[in-house]
C-alpha cells in the first residue's frame, strides 16, 4: 500500500478533478501491475494497473489508495474492472465519500465474492487525498498558503523590492509545491507589484497548474505576463460580480464571477467557484491581503513559511495585511507540522488545528 | 578539554567581568581536579582545580579553556599557580587577547619548563568566550537579540496584548538564556507596555543578570516593577546624557549616561558603557525600536527567534520597528545556526555573517 500511495502521489496536481489514486497488483508475491490515475484524471489507477497485469490479475491482490468507483462517469466503474479481471482480494486505504460511491464500490466487490480489506494506511491516504475529500465533502479545495519573508515577517522593502529574499533552494521548493497543486493563486496586488508568471519551471513539468487571480475590481493591466500568456497556461479570474474581466477574457482568461464581502472577493465564494471547476488543491502565494483574508476565513489547511536570515524593519511590506485581530484569543492558530533548514533559509509548515 | 569547556560554560552569566573558564587536571589518566571560574569571577578555574588536586597536581596535565593569566589582578596569576603546583603539561584551548596576558601566560609556563599545547577545541572555546573576547577586543559585550512573535512577525496585538504568543517551553528557554548572560536589556517602550521583571525564574538561580533599560528620555514611571525592585536585583539605566534618571536612581538604579544619536541612545555608546562596567554578554529582549537599532548598528552577534503558530496581521506590533532599509542589498543578513521545534513553537537561531 505504501508503494501504491507513492505512485498515487505522483499524480498530485495533474489529475484534477479526480483523486490522485495509486494501484499495485500483486500475484504470488510478485508485483504484476502498477498504475496511477493518469494526467487529466483518466484512465484511473486501477485500469492502468490491470492493463499492465493482463491475465496475471486473475487470483491476484489489488492494493488501491481509494475505494474503487462504482458509477459510470467518463470511464466505466473500476469496481467492475477489478471483478472482470478476476482479482481475488482488494485492499483499500480509504473509503470514497463521493455520494456516487460511498461504500458502493466495496459492496460491489464483496457481492462478487472478492475479499476486501479497508483502512490500510488510511491516515496517509487521507493526507494524500485531502484535496479530493475537501472538494467532495466541503465544496472547496484543500488550501496551502505560502509565506516567504524575512525574520521580521516582511515580503518586500518599502520600495517594493522582493527579489530575492529567500534563496534558490526555497524558490525551487516553491516550484515543486506549485507542481503538486491543481492551481496557483495570487491576489491582484501581487500581480501589479511583481508581474509573476506562476508557472512551474526547471522541473521538466509539462502539465502546468491553473493560475488563479483573485481581484474584486480587476483593475490590473492586461499588459502583464499572466494576461499575455493566458492561452498557453490557463488563467482564471475570481473577480467581483460587478467588475468587468475584459480585456483579460479576450486574451483567453476564464471569468469566474464571485460574491463580494467586506469590499473583497468573498474567499469562500472564490474557493467554491474553483471547486465547481474541479480544482482540488490550491497553492496560494499571497499577497498579504489575500493571505489575511484566507486565514481569517478559516480556509487555510496548511501554511508553509520560508524565512530568510534577513531583517527589513517595519516599513517593509508585511506578509499578512490587517486582519482585525484585537485579542490573542481570536488570532488564527495552527499546529506545527515540520521545520527544517533549506539552503540559507528555514522552511516551516503548519496545519489547521 | 571538552569536559573543561563544559565546566566553564556553567559559569556563563555569573562570572563577569571575567571569562567563564573551565579547568580539568589529569594525573596518570585519572581526573584529580576540576574547577570553573567561580560566581563573581574569583577564584579562577585553575585555582579551584589545583586546590582540589592538592599534591596530585605534581606531574599532572592541566586542561584550561583559556590561556592562564600572567598578571596580578585581584588574584595572583594563574600561570604562577600552575608552575608552583608542579604540573608538567598544560593544554590550552585559546590564547587570551587581553593585552595584560596575550601570550605571556603561555610564555611563563614554557619558561618554567612546562610543555604547553595550544588551540585545542579553539573554535568551541571561541564561542564560549565570545563575550569576554568581544569586550577585550572591541570594548562591547557579545549581544544576543531575542525576538518572539507570530508567523507574521508580530509581538503583540494592536491593543497591546502579548501574553502569551509563545508557549511555556519557549518562555522557559528564555529564562535559561537570561541566566547565561551577564545582563538582560530592554527598551523603554517594553517597560511601559509590559512592566516586565526580567529576572530568571523557575531555575533555582541565585545570581540574577543585571537588568538594563535603554531610554533616551527616561520617561518611564518609577511605579513599575523594575524600579521598585532595583535594590534586590540591579537595574542599570543607559539613558541620554541630557535626561534625568531620577527618581529611578533614588530607588537604587544605576545611571549610565550615554551619547544620543538619531534621537535615540546611541547603541554603540550603550554597549561601550556596559563593557566599561564589566558586562561581557547581553541578552536583548526588545522591543522593536531597540532591536531595530541594534541590528542597524551591526551590534547583534546572535539572533534567537521564537515563532508561534499564530497570525495577528498588520495591525499588530512588529518585532522590528522602522529600519530605513530601502534596498534588499542594505538589509542586515544573518546566517542560520540551528532550527528546532520547541513545544508548539519553533526556535531558530542566526549568527552575524
Amino acid at each position: 500500500m505504501a508503494l501504491a500511495l507513492n505512485l498515487g502521489r505522483r499524480g498530485m496536481g495533474r489529475v484534477w478533478p479526480n483523486p490522485a489514486v495509486g494501484c499495485v497488483i500483486v500475484k504470488d508475491g510478485v508485483i504484476v501491475g502498477r498504475g496511477r490515475t493518469a494526467d487529466g484524471g483518466r484512465p484511473h489507477a486501477e485500469t492502468v494497473a490491470l492493463v499492465q497485469a493482463g491475465e496475471k490479475a486473475r487470483g491476484a491482490t489489488a492494493y488501491v489508495t481509494l475505494e474503487p468507483c462504482s458509477h459510470h462517469g467518463k470511464t466505466p466503474p473500476c469496481a467492475h474492472a477489478l471483478i472482470d479481471a478476476g482479482v481475488s482480494r482488494v485492499v483499500v486505504a480509504l473509503g470514497d465519500p463521493d455520494p456516487r460511491v460511498s461504500g458502493r464500490g466495496i459492496a460491489m466487490l464483496q457481492d462478487a465474492g472478492i475479499e476486501v480489506t479497508t483502512d490500510v494506511l488510511a491516515d496517509q491516504a487521507g493526507d494524500d487525498h485531502a484535496g479530493f475529500l475537501s472538494r467532495v465533502t466541503q465544496n472547496r479545495p484543500y488550501v496551502t498558503l505560502k509565506l516567504a519573508g524575512t525574520l521580521d515577517g516582511r515580503i518586500a522593502t518599502a520600495t517594493g523590492e522582493s527579489q530575492w529574499i529567500t534563496g534558490p533552494e526555497a524558490r525551487r521548493t516553491v516550484h515543486m509545491m506549485r507542481a503538486r497543486h491543481d492551481a496557483v493563486m495570487v491576489g491582484a496586488g501581487t500581480v501589479r507589484a511583481d508581474d509573476p508568471t506562476l508557472t512551474v519551471r526547471g522541473l521538466g513539468i509539462t502539465r502546468q497548474p491553473v493560475r488563479v487571480i483573485v481581484s474584486r475590481g480587476m483593475k490590473i493591466s492586461a499588459d502583464c505576463g499572466l494576461a499575455q500568456t493566458a492561452r498557453e497556461v490557463p488563467v482564471w479570474l475570481c473577480h467581483g460580480k460587478n467588475s468587468d474581466p475584459k480585456p483579460w477574457t479576450d486574451l483567453g482568461a476564464v471569468s469566474l464571477p464571485c460574491d463580494v464581502s467586506s469590499g473583497q472577493v468573498d474567499p469562500q465564494a472564490a474557493m467554491a467557484a474553483l471547486s465547481d471547476q474541479g480544482i482540488t488543491r490550491v497553492f496560494c502565494e499571497g499577497g498579504g491581503m489575500l493571505a489575511a483574508s484566507l486565514l481569517n476565513a478559516g480556509l487555510v489547511d496548511r501554511l508553509v513559511v520560508f524565512t530568510a536570515g534577513m531583517a527589513i524593519g517595519a516599513e517593509g511590506t508585511p506578509s499578512l495585511a490587517a486582519m482585525g485581530v484585537e485579542r490573542l484569543a481570536c488570532a488564527p492558530r495552527l499546529s506545527l507540522e515540520a521545520v527544517q533548514p533549506l539552503g540559507a533559509d528555514i522552511m516551516h509548515s503548519w496545519r489547521r488545528i
